[in-house]
C-alpha cells in the first residue's frame, strides 16, 4: 500500500501572527481557519499549509479533541510552486516588498529557484514545477495557466 | 500574486536511514535521490517530501551549489492523503506492521484520521481529502481511483 499525496504540510513559528500576515501579505495565502496564539491555516491548491506555534501545538492542553501533540524549533523548509513565467514577476514583487532574495539557484536541468526567509527564519523557496520532471499542468490541473 | 501549490515539504531526523527506511517499508514512498547522512528524497504524487538530517542541513559545507540552510529539531507533522475506502485496509496494514496507532479521530464532517509516529518522533497522519473539502478526484486528479 502506498499513501498518495501530501495533504498538509507545516512550519512553525514563535511569532505566529507575523508570520502569517507575511504569507498572507507577500505571498497570497488565504487564511481559513486560526486558533488565536496556536495556529493559522491556509488552503494552497488542493491541500494545507499550516503555521503552528511550537509551545501551543507541544501542549496537549490546547485542543479538545485530543490531536497528537508535535512542535518543532529551528528553521524548516517549505517550496512553493510557481509557473515558470512568474519567476521574473515574482523578483519584481519580492523587491517592491522589501524582502531580500537570500539566493537564487539555476538547476541542472534549467529550472530556477527562489530562496527567502519567513519571518521565523523558515526557509521558503518558490520554484517552478520543473525542478522535478513536473509539468505545470500535472501540477495546477485545476488552475488556469498561460 | 498568489504562490499556486506546496511542490516540496520536508521532516527532520537525526536516525535518517532508519526514518527513511520507515516511509519506505510502511506508508510505500519510493526515494529517489540520497544523499548519504544528508537527506533522502521521496516523489509522492506530484510533489516530493524530503528527509533531511538537521545537522548536516544546517551546515552550508554539505552543498556545493549553496542552498540556504535549514534544520529543525523536535516532532514536525505532515498529513499524507489516502482514499476514505482505504482506511480500514491502512489499519490492517499497521497492525501488521506492529505500528501503532497513537490516535484515530473522526472529525465532526465525518472524515477519520490516523495518526502515528515516524522513528523521529514526527506526527504522520493519514486522511482522506474530505477532511479539507477536497474530492479524491480534485487531489488524486492523476491517479486511478475506485
Amino acid at each position: 500500500m502506498k499513501v498518495r499525496e501530501i495533504l498538509e504540510c507545516c512550519l512553525y513559528a514563535d511569532n505566529l501572527d507575523e508570520t502569517a500576515d507575511w504569507y498572507a501579505d507577500c505571498l497570497g495565502l488565504e487564511p481559513f481557519s486560526q486558533t488565536p496564539d496556536r495556529s493559522v491555516f491556509f488552503r494552497i491548491g488542493n491541500r494545507c499549509f499550516f503555521l503552528f506555534k511550537p509551545s501551543a501545538s507541544l501542549d496537549p492542553t490546547t485542543t479538545t479533541i485530543g490531536v497528537p501533540t508535535h512542535g518543532a524549533s529551528g528553521p524548516g523548509h517549505v517550496c512553493f510552486a510557481i509557473l515558470a513565467s512568474e519567476l521574473a514577476p515574482w523578483r519584481n514583487r519580492l523587491a517592491q516588498l522589501g524582502i531580500p532574495i537570500e539566493r537564487e539557484i539555476e538547476w541542472p536541468n534549467g529550472a530556477r529557484s527562489l530562496y527567502m526567509r519567513d519571518p521565523a527564519h523558515n526557509s521558503v523557496e518558490l520554484a517552478s514545477p520543473s525542478l522535478w520532471g513536473i509539468s505545470e499542468r500535472e501540477c495546477f490541473p485545476w488552475q488556469e495557466t498561460p
